[in-house]
């Protein structure tokens, strides 16, 4: 029987499998955050060793393994050469191939080779993917230059309006929430012409990382339908990634749908009909297929390394038993 | 006759008067920029010291200086004891007394004691001045968090723009201008299903500090009328700053209107008056009072600390006295 290694390292887990040719999964792990990029190198490094070792402990033998397949975001770093380093020690021999994350998640959702997918978690992105490959990549750009509609954009929006509700403007309940996560007083006592919780609350709010903004996205969704600046903000985050979906459709019309992502797959897919409209609009009659991560699809991507191809029954097997090993309490 | 000192410590360059109790300008001098925050407080307290040297030079006798007025952003954190010290050597022993930018600006404008200021460079703030002192600030909260219409905005919007465009959005002359001004080839080749100018700009834009986006946005004003793009976020930024405004004037209605800033004063104002009528509008019927910087004001606020009631002509007298010194040569 042939051997696949199989990984989707994200930012917060990494998450590996061993699948055989016939899409069943032998061994899984799990670990903590193994993006390059957001955890550094070396962390990333060992969370990505870590997950595998826990997925080779029931699988048959590391040497047998004909290819490990490497997902993340920001695939062509030289992370996969850093990441064979590491598991040599553990006895798997087979190259380590990268791909992106975007590909990884739209096999996760179908083994269909041309189609389109969605991501918004803290930023947003879009992919086209034509034979197999991606072939346009739409967004992605980051908090600074790009991500309408993303967790960051979401938690930008709700900080701007609670600045903008202690300095006269429009009133929402998001302040109230937003100080109480930050454990700041509401006193709004003139000093120097200013309410002493703006510059308190603007403070620490410079000492974030930008991006750390993200975080505060929950509160827009907790308080939809209860608040009309929350419901503002979530209305325009839908319409942004609308957007973001029409442009990705533009460059491939064809093929199905899938989305990922934390603030598209448990925000805004969670939200009244009427406020999804404008996105589902966009789908243009495709049924969106949510997915949780791109694990099934790296797994896809190592089958399709080692030249077989993985049809629909191939697919559904290796999804049902990847969903299995993964939710089945280890002994 | 009572003598004063008067600094105004700007982001870019700092000015220093030395007047008497007639509105006499006795003495000028100018230096680098100023601004504790922006520079530090070390070298912004050289600049002070150097333009304060300077207008001594002409000047009676610097240990006839009765009070020295020191205006800057950010004024009450302890700058003025900095500058107290260091003026020391200079024979200056009066006491060296703080005033915000907003008051000093308003105060260069007109010698009433309600009114409104509205300052838009890089940021863009305004307040509401009621008997002589800053009763209200409104915005100010920096790039992250406030600011819109100001130059960061603008320069930021067309950042966003141009990756936009890169990205398969709508064409803009700001990518041919803003990748020249970075002196990037415009490789549209995809690599990874992005073209490659797109990824190399992104690089570019995030090896910035973000606001450095503000020195884009003189590229808006360049192309307005001739790029729909271009036009937009400036009438989205005049839009802005009409809001701001009208909310100043909901603190104080009453009193002259003073604008500062070069976004505002060298780059609004000199807008078609289609594009600049919302602001105006925001007005309401007051004719603006632009002025380029704050050091008349300071000079006005530094004889209201020695309890000198500035009227219209001491004022017109003062202003006229001080722009001559500031225009005419040194011998």
């Amino acid at each position: 029987m042939r051997e696949f290694l199989a990984v989707d390292a994200g930012g917060t887990s990494t998450r590996a499998v061993v699948v055989d040719e016939t899409g069943r999964c032998l061994g899984f792990g799990r670990s903590g955050g193994g993006n390059p990029t957001s955890r550094g190198v070396p962390g990333a490094s060992v969370a990505v060793q870590a997950a595998i070792a826990k997925a080779l402990t029931a699988a048959p033998s590391p040497a047998s393994i004909e290819l490990v397949l490497l997902a993340h975001a920001g695939a062509g770093v030289g992370f996969h050469a850093e990441v064979q380093r590491g598991i040599a020690p553990l006895g798997v021999r087979a190259p380590v191939v990268a791909a992106g994350d975007l590909l990884a998640l739209f096999a996760s959702g179908s083994p269909a080779l041309d189609g389109a997918a969605l991501i918004a978690g803290t930023g947003a992105i879009g992919g086209a993917i034509r034979d197999g490959r991606l072939d346009r990549v739409v967004d992605g750009t980051g908090w600074l230059l790009g991500d309408a509609g993303s967790g960051f954009w979401i938690g930008h929006h709700i900080a701007r309006a609670v600045v903008d509700d202690l300095d006269g403007g429009p009133v929402t309940r998001l302040t109230g929430a937003l100080l109480a996560g930050l454990a700041l007083d509401d006193d709004r006592t003139l000093v120097n012409g200013r309410p002493v919780v703006l510059g308190r609350l603007v403070h620490a709010l410079y000492d974030l990382q930008p991006v750390e903004l993200a975080r505060f996205a929950p509160l827009a969704f907790a308080l939809v339908n209860e608040d009309a600046v929350a419901t503002s903000i979530l209305r325009d985050s839908v319409s942004a990634l609308a957007a973001l979906l029409r442009r990705v459709r533009s460059f491939q019309a064809d093929g199905p749908l899938v989305f990922g992502g934390s603030v598209l797959v448990e925000g805004v897919l969670r939200l009244s009909p009427e406020l999804q409209a404008p996105l589902l609009d966009a789908a243009d009659g495709a049924a969106p297929i949510a997915v949780a991560d791109g694990l099934v699809g790296a797994a896809v991507l190592a089958l399709r390394g080692g030249h077989i191809e993985v049809d629909e029954p191939l697919f559904t097997r290796m999804q049902s038993s990847i969903r299995t090993a993964a939710t089945t309490p280890r002994p």
